[in-house]
C-alpha cells in the first residue's frame, strides 16, 4: 500500500486534459499496489484509476502490462483497461514518470477467502489464460526458478537471522528444483500475482481481476501453482483440502490440465513458494522508506514450500 | 497523507450493513489527512469517506466534531456531513477504533493558491465563522497561545540542532505573545487548520472544507491569521500583499473586523506562526512510523513569524 509521488493538481488537470474522459471532479491517492502510485480519480463521466510507474517497475515492460489488459478487456476478462489519451496513446508521462489511466474496477479483495471464492478464482484464471493466448507480445518471467539465483544470492548472507537453516535450506532447494524444473507445458500469458488482494468481489460473485505488473510468459500450470498457494494455505502452511480441490476443479472446468501437467503440479508449487519466499526475504530484509509498504511475513512461504515438498502424490491435492 | 489500520473486507461490509448507504461497491485506502485512516467507499447510492479516529485525535473531542459538520453542513456550508447509522447515532467503533462515515465532497486541493482562492476563502471562512455561531457545544483550543508552553519545552533541547538560536527565540516569542495575547475578541468556533490541502476547488471556484478536526472555539481573527499565514506567503517567507488585501477584505465583506482586531492581529498572526512553527518541529523531531506522513518544513513558519515579528503597522497586511 503506498503513494510515492504527490502530483499538484495543476500538473494533474493538465494531464486529464490530455485524455476524453471529462471533467475532474476528484483526485485521492490511494493505498493500493505495492509498487506504484495511484489515484482514484472521479471526473464528471465516471472514475478511473491513475497510475504512476515507480521503482520494480522496468519501463521497456509497460507496453507488454498495458497492452495485455487492454487485449484481456476485449476478449471480455473483468479487467482494467487502460484509457487512450486523445494522441491515441495509453502510456504517457507525468511527474516524471510514465504513467497510465485505467478503467476503475468496482469490487472488493476479500482478506479469507472461501471456497466459493476459489471456486470463481479457478474459472477466471482458465478464462485469463484462455484470452492471452491471442496476446502476440512476449516477456520473460523474470522471476521465473531459472531467474531466482541471484535473489537467493543476494538474501543468503542473512537468511539465518529469520530462521535458522535457512540460508542451506534456500540454496538447497533451488539446486533441487532448477533441476526438477519441466521444459516442456503448456504456456502462455500468466498473471504471476494473483493473490486475494488482486482480485475482486460483490457479494462473493468474482468482479474483477488486477495488477498485472507481473504479468509474463509461462506454465500456465505454474500461474495455477501460484493462487493455489496464495488461496487454499492457512498461516501455518496447511493446505485446506476443500479449497484446493475446488479451485483446481473449477478451473479444468475451462481447461484440463494435461498428464505431464498433473505430473509437475507439485514441483511447480514448490517454485510458486520459493519465488514468494525469496521476494519477501528480500523486503524484509530491506524494507523501503518513504511509504506504507505492508512488509509480508516470508516465513508463511516457508511453511507452505516444505508442505510441497512433503507431499507423497498429487492426489493430495485433489489431482488424480 | 496515511492510512494507518486495515480494514478487512468482512468487518467492513458488516459496518457498511448498520448505515442506509446503499450496497457496498468499493473501498480505497485514501492519502488524506495526517491524524486518521481514511477510506473512499462507494455504494450504489454514492461515495462517503470512511475515517478511523487514530493517535493525536481525542476521543471525547469527536461528538464536538462530528456535531460540528453537521451543524455547519446543515447551515448550507459546503463540508462533509456525518451519515447517521440506523440507530441514530453518528459515530461508531471499527477495527477498535472510533469511526465515522461522512459525505464525500468533489474539488480538488491546489497546490500554489492565486488571489482568486483567497478571495473565495476569505467568504468561506467568514461564513463558517457565521454559521458556527449557533453551534452549541465548546471546545477549548487545545493549541492555544496559552497552551503552547508544554510544546515549547518538549521542543527547546533539539531547537538549536534544527537552527542557531532558535531554542531561546522560542522562549522569548512565547513569553512575548503570552503577555501580548488579547484577551477579549469576537470569538466562537474556528477551523484552526484551513490549509490549501483542506479547501476544495472546482475551476477555481470554492467547492469545500474538509478536516475539521482542530476546530475549537477560539477569536475568530486567529482563525484568519492561521489563514493568512498559511496562504498569502510564499516558501521563504515573504508576504504577497495583493493575496493579503484579497483575503482579508473578502472576509470583512462579509464580517467587518473590529478596532480591537485589527490592533492585535499582527500578534494574532504571531501566535498562529508559533503554533505550526512548534507542531511542525515536534513532527520533524518525532517522525511517526508505519504510515507515509510528510513532514513539512518547521523553518517554514519561523519565517513567517519574524515577518509579523517586523511588521511596523497594521497596514502592512492592508488592515487600516
Amino acid at each position: 500500500m503506498a503513494v510515492y509521488t504527490d502530483v499538484p493538481p495543476d500538473a494533474l488537470e493538465r494531464f486529464v486534459g490530455l485524455y476524453d474522459i471529462g471533467d475532474l471532479r476528484s483526485c485521492k491517492g490511494i493505498a493500493e499496489g505495492t509498487e506504484n502510485s495511484n489515484f482514484l480519480l472521479t471526473t464528471d463521466r465516471g472514475r478511473f484509476i491513475l497510475t504512476l510507474y515507480e521503482r520494480r517497475v522496468r519501463e521497456q515492460d509497460l507496453p507488454f502490462f498495458l497492452g495485455l489488459m487492454e487485449h484481456l478487456a476485449a476478449q471480455g476478462i473483468a479487467c482494467p483497461t487502460p484509457v487512450h489519451a486523445r494522441d491515441g496513446r495509453t502510456l504517457a508521462s507525468l511527474e516524471s514518470r510514465p504513467a497510465a489511466i485505467v478503467t476503475f474496477l468496482d469490487g472488493l479483495a476479500v482478506q479469507s477467502p472461501r471456497a466459493v471464492h476459489c471456486e470463481a478464482l479457478g474459472c477466471a484464471l482458465a478464462q485469463l489464460h484462455a484470452a492471452g493466448h491471442s496476446f502476440e507480445r512476449y516477456r520473460a518471467n523474470a522471476l521465473g526458478v531459472r531467474e531466482l539465483a541471484p535473489l537467493v544470492a543476494t538474501c543468503l548472507p542473512d537468511a539465518d537471522r529469520i530462521a535458522g537453516g535457512l540460508a542451506l535450506e534456500l540454496k538447497t532447494t533451488l539446486e533441487t528444483l532448477t533441476k526438477a524444473w519441466p521444459s516442456h507445458l503448456p504456456s502462455g500469458v500468466i498473471h504471476a500475482d494473483l493473490f486475494p488482494d488482486n482480485v475482486f468481489f460483490i457479494h462473493d460473485k468474482l468482479s474483477g481481476l488486477i495488477d498485472f505488473y507481473f504479468a509474463c510468459n509461462d506454465f500456465w500450470a505454474y500461474d495455477l501453482a501460484i493462487c493455489l498457494n496464495a488461496w487454499c494455505f492457512d498461516t501455518n502452511g496447511q493446505l485446506d483440502q476443500q479449497k484446493a480441490r475446488v479451485l483446481l476443479h473449477s478451473y479444468q472446468q475451462v481447461r484440463a490440465l494435461t498428464r505431464p501437467e498433473r505430473m509437475a503440479f507439485g514441483v511447480l508449487a514448490q517454485g510458486a513458494a520459493l519465488r514468494f519466499l525469496l521476494t519477501r526475504l528480500y523486503d524484509w530484509l530491506r524494507p523501503a522508506n518513504g511509504a506504507l509498504v505492508e512488509r509480508k511475513d516470508p516465513l508463511e512461504y516457508l511453511r507452505i514450500l516444505r508442505f510441497h515438498r512433503n507431499i507423497k502424490s498429487t492426489s493430495e491435492y485433489g489431482l488424480g
